[in-house]
């Protein structure tokens, strides 16, 4: 599909992007992969490093590099992220471990500076053990072709079953100075809400405190990453590691509660919610992308029960490809997601089209021809009203179709 | 797939049966379907009629038959059951209820009962009214040929997406006196646990009363029907009627605590099972029918929340319909599902091929092709022994196949 187009205020462009006070490089060490960049640096300028902050996934086997990274974010300063994609490095006990600090010391050597200053993530096939001696090999030259530019190297070097490079940028204003926000992500398959849910590496020039970062990190990891769906299975591997050089030089954001945090915390998000619809938009064999809409809830909480309820039903999802305008298997999955729906309050839109209220399918003039057209679009919205309250949540996925099923038949991850 | 073998302590047939005190009838009454029969009786040969039970769907959006069931239930003696297929009468509101309201008085003016002697279920598309007429021209055919043979057309009558009819009996000694149970199902897709998850009939001619009737139903019910998935939709429709002629003359079962009632409970959890495990047999699409089995869990309701979770999982099956002994995508399954389960303690078998232990894969002559060889089977077990505790749950699922996806793309449901 093609790339998400954004309609938040905030401006996020998909194209080429630097962000001063970093460099990254990338490079094929023929670990798995042949013939491809398949390992990417992410590096501070400054040799004093910068502000760091994670969030990661819940699942209870989280991967080695998953357990070194919160490990060494206890101390908030970093100088680099080394990312390999291929083997995931999950499941691999305590063997695994050791190999995700091998990766960080072959970094932390070249740039001799501790290793807990270097974060590493992985993605690929679980159970096998990354191998250090390509890495080795490959470090030097990674650690010497540091430049600005090469973001969407990045983003391709860390792909797996992604179709397209995933990357995203916007610019604030704080203090009178231009802070940039870009980042990079990958991520089609094993998605669902429930924490980080992909790989993501961001950075910013923002000269802004441990503390806050960590939180609009949070903030916004729940109202983008945390809102999307592909297969409802999430991953060993899932981080958000982001990093502030302070380049910019704007008055230190130390607090979160004043106007120009919250202004920095809107736009941090804007760049995450982009990546998160692109990874959607990428999920594997989708054609349509869907923005699950719930208005009308008790409470925030129930909107969301509702809206990956509907999101994750295989019998929803094969509707969307099959573009066929079931209103049916919407309310029924809705009227199963333990939340107390009452029938006779609900209302479906589908777009603008009203389909459903009161407890019965609308009838009239066009209303199935019109409907029939909005499921024939390649982004669509669906829109139900609990009628219960003021709450909502918006979820964003995709459709379930033969080529999801090819991928996750024949890919072993 | 072929239909599943049984292998409980009980033995229970798949062949043609009869039930004394029934007799069943089926016709054409081309409501939505041409050319097949989609109208079923089930009538209990004796005016005073049959001690009732049943099981309901627990979906808010419950279709308009369900809630008659319901009503008419508060007065548990029955003379029949009328079902049809093609038109659900779901989300059908007040015209729907007093459609079904109609459905059930057809049959009882001829046979001149109490209308709430009458109960009615539907199958098929939601959110289109039954249609009346076709329905009065049919009923007294149906009535006329009622015969003790014919079940076997019963199960074929109710069959909407399914491709297999669906029949299960045993027998049972109480009292001297040799006891039937035998039932009908329909079913394969919108199949999940959390209630009766399809249409099931079932009668027996032992003489029972009502409490216990309704007591066996439901602890069947539990270790049966809510125990497979297909796809983790649960219907508008689900329910299981059963109904108890008292013809074979046993001492009459009062209680559900002495061996006789324990006895026949055990038998009709026997019957439930195997017509729900045909409905996993029969899954949309079905190349595979699974069991899995968690062990060792602190509680049987972790189990069961672990063992849906794979059950669930896309990515799990699509591994099953790629052949593909994928376990790190089961360990990530279970990982995820809000348990906390300690992957150091996890062991995870296929059949009898240990493959996982200790937090990490196993390694050893042959086992990846071992397990590569029961991924081939067309019946299959993956049992996780969690390592915390006493308690297990077994789910039965199928396959997520290309056919899948074919089928409920195009089937509006």
């Amino acid at each position: 599909m093609e790339a998400a187009k954004n309609t938040r205020s905030v401006a996020v462009s998909n194209e080429a992007f630097t962000v001063p006070g970093f460099l990254v490089s990338t490079v094929a060490c023929q670990m798995r992969y042949r013939n491809r960049p398949d390992l990417a640096l992410i590096a501070a300028e400054s040799q004093a490093g910068a502000t760091a902050a994670g969030v990661f996934t819940r699942n209870r086997f989280s991967a080695a590099p998953v357990e070194l990274c919160k490990e060494h974010l206890r101390f908030p300063y970093k100088k680099a992220i080394l990312v390999n994609a291929g083997i995931a490095n999950a499941c691999t006990g305590e063997m695994g471990l050791q190999r995700a600090r091998q990766m960080a010391e072959l970094v932390a050597r070249s740039f001799e500076v501790d290793t807990a200053r270097i974060l590493v993530a992985s993605t690929g096939v679980i159970g096998q053990q990354i191998l250090i001696d390509p890495l080795a090999k490959a470090t030097p030259e990674l650690c010497n072709n540091l430049r600005p530019h090469g973001w969407e190297q990045v983003a391709r070097a860390i792909m797996t079953t992604d179709t397209v490079p995933k990357m995203a940028s916007t610019r604030v204003e704080l203090s009178g100075k231009t802070v940039t926000i870009g980042g990079v992500a990958k991520g089609s398959g094993m998605i669902a809400p429930d924490m980080a849910t992909m790989l993501a590496f961001v950075c910013t020039d923002a000269a802004i405190e441990p503390g806050a970062l960590s939180y609009w990190l949070r903030q916004g990891t729940g109202n983008s990453f945390n809102c999307i769906t592909v297969d409802g299975d999430t991953s060993t591997n899932d981080c958000v590691l982001m990093l502030a050089s302070g380049a910019a030089n704007n008055k230190v954001l130390k607090d979160v509660d004043n106007a120009e945090s919250l202004l920095f915390g809107k736009a941090l998000e804007a760049v995450l919610l982009d990546l998160a619809k692109q990874i959607v938009y990428d999920g594997e064999g989708a054609t349509k992308f869907i923005e699950i809409q719930i208005c009308g809830a008790a409470d925030t909480e129930s909107a969301r029960t509702v809206a990956f309820t509907i999101a994750h039903s295989p019998l929803v999802k094969t509707a969307f490809f099959g573009e066929d305008a079931n209103w049916g298997r919407i309310v029924a999955a809705a009227g199963r997601s333990g939340i107390p729906v009452i029938p006779e309050k609900v209302s479906l839109f589908f777009d603008d089209v009203c389909v459903f209220r009161g407890g019965i399918p609308l009838e009239g003039p066009g209303i199935e021809e019109k409907a029939s057209q909005v499921f024939k679009q390649q982004k669509l919205k669906v829109r139900l009203d609990l009628g219960l309250g003021e709450s909502g949540f918006t979820a964003y996925t995709c459709d379930l179709s033969y080529d999801y099923v090819k991928i996750n038949a024949s890919y072993r991850s």
